[in-house]
């Protein structure tokens, strides 16, 4: 059986994230989108509560499921017995990046395998950090995000 | 009539901003120079010292007026009744960064129009922040920012 | 009055194309759809074809024309007393062509000014050539083209 | 049975293409590599020499197979029943063209997605022109080709 | 005597330095390694550490001498009467910065030239932040640094 | 004595090249500027004349001399018993295309390095190429080439 990884932080997921399970599930017999135990930063959500939304908007693709990782990706993937890592690509600086980190994991495992999607047009220029600045400034973030994870900021700002 | 916003940090403006704003002048019929007011940020300047030294600058550009704004500036020009922002590229890691929020302002405004322009080769390399580290090490920047900015430095941290 | 020159091949114009068309006419007074007649590539469609297709999927745009020009895209603009150009940019590698066109064009005319405008997300992979290659092989190229291209294409190859 | 397409020229088949072809294979139950057809190129070899030399680098992998097709890839994979499609990149060059083409055969096929596999950093400066240029001049391309791609392009020049 | 620096952070030192120390040592003769007193930076290995391991793992290399400077780079090879610096490129993203620094450093010093080469193709994914990364949670950095790094990473982290 | 060979077409050399060839004569003990005999294209000035024109324009720069080669150019290094090429950058595809050239050239010879110059700012366009476009079409050259070269192309075309 063909298993994959998609690490990220999905703070909070975005329909680009989304569009990336969607097309990874078809690919792959199982998905585990896995969300970085990231301690240095602050984030909007935390982990649990990222797991939470990520069940949510997923719970529709049978072959997805969600868990939390700590450490390095090459390890986690180990453990889990699992040989591929996906990764979206946006544009050029992604590339760059993504290229240092898919050969330096493969140094550290070399039976672990990073392949790339395209992120679908309409998406190219979504990050959960944009989301947030946009968000923040009471910008309307409809069709950017799951419907879920609007409800969840709405609340988290109002709260 | 046509009108533009130019809006940056503008923490100092330098010769490669004024060149921009400048260049855009003849385009537009009339430019606002917009100050974004960043809380987040520790500014060398704060905006009314901007506004001040934008103004000095540009005070014989007829058709060009300076401004500042906070929030969306997607928000801001629609308050305005404006439909185009003008930016200006340096290279490859400015246009993918730019690309990416010209595409979002369209999608939070579907009337806002993003126009580029390239800077002039000779000022490819300056940023303000280039220029403040470079004068913070007793650098040159004779020729990187208008003469009354680096006036404006130099009284700045002789205080 | 601010006129814009908007240049290209259009063998033939694209749903790209016309993009850009339809909205460098809100931030002009005038546009002139400019097609270079470049005696050294073998064309799809001759000069007068692709601007009858211009003028065809234009006529809405009430302040955009259609003209053809042959030499230097500086020495057209002059001749005819414009000081703008507008090109689209699709990605990294079209930047970094037009950024190198646009400062020769300054230097061989000073008084000219090149705009960029972002193609849209949705016709960020689209291009006359790859229009033709796919039609070549019986691709479907309904929605990147406009309807009278489709057609005449059919009838060109029909015939 | 997830099943994928790892299309193009082949002209030869450099180690950079087989370290691709190996580590596809793993990701995916059968690999199909297929070599376009291309009429308008002048190749090294023809079709049936590529195919014959991909069949012998590849012989050690189970769940490769070696075909070849013309027209459209989308309408080749839609024949086949396949829904994958597997492209190595080497540089950022690479990655805008792909980007292109990728985004364009979704639009031609949207049951099709394309993997993106980096190129392993040895290879990342190959490719099947660069390889008939440097022997052309007589340069060594030992470790740059498999052995019986080498034999054949001695044997080629011979001749 | 054509002799040049070769400035940085070396906190710590990687393979992919060591690589452009050696190879630099081959076109000048005599290289300055030198690394830069950054207040605003936690580093690892302070200046005098850094300066220590560079010293012993350039034994080897005759012409290479390490020294730190604090301040800007072309006062720094002004006062020891140097006309060369060299730098190490990995990828786009470091040519768009380099290129930025450079062409500033002609501007404050005309008498400076700066040169490049790019990193071996093993070490195209290596920084020094990512191998501390990596070394933070675990990881095996064998073969991305010297020796003598390794040891002297493994004494810090259980001191 | 550190020698390195600047290799091209030179058809025609230009300002740009000009400026590279200054600066390394700086950098190396002796640059020897190398012109490619390429068959395969049809250039403007055939290779003597290119000789004769580098000839003219570095008549003042010492250490700078004159040479033609066919073939790969790793093996005119060994033969020539030289360790260094120089190359300049202008871009980032120039970037890209080099970073290939100068990881084959090590691997067809181990004692080969490249180094890269930045072209200076004001000749970031300027290609020998873009030059004989423009003049074609009458546009005006002056400050691209050196006026021995202006002569030329006049004398050239006039003929």
């Amino acid at each position: 059986m063909k298993v994959a990884v998609y690490p990220g932080s999905f703070d909070p997921v975005t329909n680009g994230h989304l569009d990336i399970i969607k097309r990874s599930a078809k690919l792959f017999d199982r998905v585990i989108v896995a969300v970085l135990q990231n301690q240095s930063k602050s984030p909007l959500f935390d982990v649990e509560e990222r797991l939470e939304l990520l069940r949510v908007v997923t719970r529709d693709v049978q072959n997805v499921e969600v868990d939390s990782f700590s450490g390095l990706l090459v390890d986690y993937v180990r453990d889990k017995g699992i040989h591929s890592i996906v990764k979206g690509l946006r544009a050029v600086s992604d590339f760059e990046y993504e290229f240092q980190m898919a050969l330096m994991n493969r140094k550290l495992n070399t039976d672990v395998e990073t392949v790339f999607m395209m992120t679908s047009s309409e998406y190219s220029y979504l990050s959960s950090s944009l989301v947030k600045e946009v968000f923040k400034f009471k910008g309307c973030i409809k069709g950017l995000v799951p419907e879920e994870v609007l409800g969840a900021m709405v609340k988290k700002y109002r709260d």
